[in-house]
């Protein structure tokens, strides 16, 4: 059985989702950020980055969002969550989730991690001035082109979606206009409604904004 | 044949490696950082994120080092250039690149792409003062922890050397201490001596700082 490490609040979430859509025999084991238990010697043992998610399988302990979801695909094929025998498209697959990762993530995480990239507490204050309208860059490039709707790459759902879901989950606090944003709005409702989804929020007793009503009905 | 869109000095460099160890026919097309080619109309419409590395295939043009790197392996397995059929393992190789994608390269930004995250030009040099001690605290771990040598991973070669021989190449100029890192060195070491990596140095007319001398012997 795995173990999955999470704090609420976090990209875990996404993980968390991916374990229940696969079906996945693992237990949730919460990290108490409030104490900083995730910079315990302990945790540390397990994780050496003093982050979450990591997930302890039989061989050992992974992290790293992206990874973690393709493990997830890749060691679980019955709940084909990623189309891992086609190069071009696992490639799309990771290429979304990588730029969650590496630029939408980093964009966010910029309001409440600043002292991660600076001491200096004016340019803490300077960088949260910039999440709003760099975290809607972001998420205007994915409304615009890269959501294919009517999930992230078409048809299918896959692993990038329940990491969409998660960051998306975020945007409204990090100032973002959600009104401009109907078809990232439309993803989460329909994530909203899957019961794999519904579990792992559960679990982690996050509340994710309700999106408004559609403008008009779904076809 | 693929196009490789790179510009030198970038982590294009890491793909670029990974299409000459694959064997893959492609062209590497520059673009001029020098004259802003990145936001032209032209390479937008490649790329919209106004970035490199993108890879232009038969089926669509893709970007996000980790991904491309994953392609190039899965795209050509003779080259045996990641575990693809071991799920664990090959999240190990994705994680390690998640890594460096998301922190690594992150905490290296922060020198020359402050504006980024902030608007305010006190704010982009406090962020410039702490870039030597978080990529000094990045390549620690990757000394200590990460690399198991000879290899990334170990015995085999993957796709995650380039990408730690690309970032690993900018850590003199981001001022950290090379002297604390010998696994890294070593690591730059070998990886200068394979035809692969001289062939895309070469191109790029890139110079990676030679290491200093082993302090012993190589085995």
């Amino acid at each position: 059985m795995f173990s999955l490490y999470y704090a609420p609040g976090t990209c875990a979430l996404a993980t968390h989702i991916g374990l229940e859509e696969a079906g996945a025999e693992y237990e949730a084991v919460r990290v108490d950020f409030g104490s900083q238990a995730q910079r315990s010697p302990e945790y540390l043992a397990i994780n050496p980055k003093g982050r979450v998610p990591a997930l302890a399988t039989e061989s050992g302990t992974l992290t790293e969002t992206p990874a973690l979801l393709c493990f997830v695909a890749q060691r679980f094929p019955a709940a084909e969550l990623a189309p891992l025998a086609d190069p071009f498209a696992l490639a799309q697959v990771q290429e979304f989730n990588s730029y969650l990762c590496s630029t939408v993530h980093v964009a966010h995480a910029h309001r409440m991690r600043g002292s991660r990239w600076v001491d200096d507490a004016a340019a803490i204050e300077a960088m949260k001035r910039k999440v709003p309208s760099n975290v809607t860059e972001c998420f205007e490039l994915i409304e615009r082109k890269l959501l294919k709707g009517p999930w992230v790459i078409g048809e299918r759902y896959t692993i990038c979606d329940p990491y969409l879901f998660t960051l998306a989950s975020w945007i409204e606090s990090d100032g973002v206009d959600t009104a401009k944003l109907p078809r990232v709005m439309e993803h989460r409702r329909r994530m909203l409604a899957r019961p794999a989804v519904q579990r792992a929020v559960a679990t982690e007793g996050v509340r994710i904004p309700e999106p408004a009503a559609a403008r008009s009905p779904p076809a």
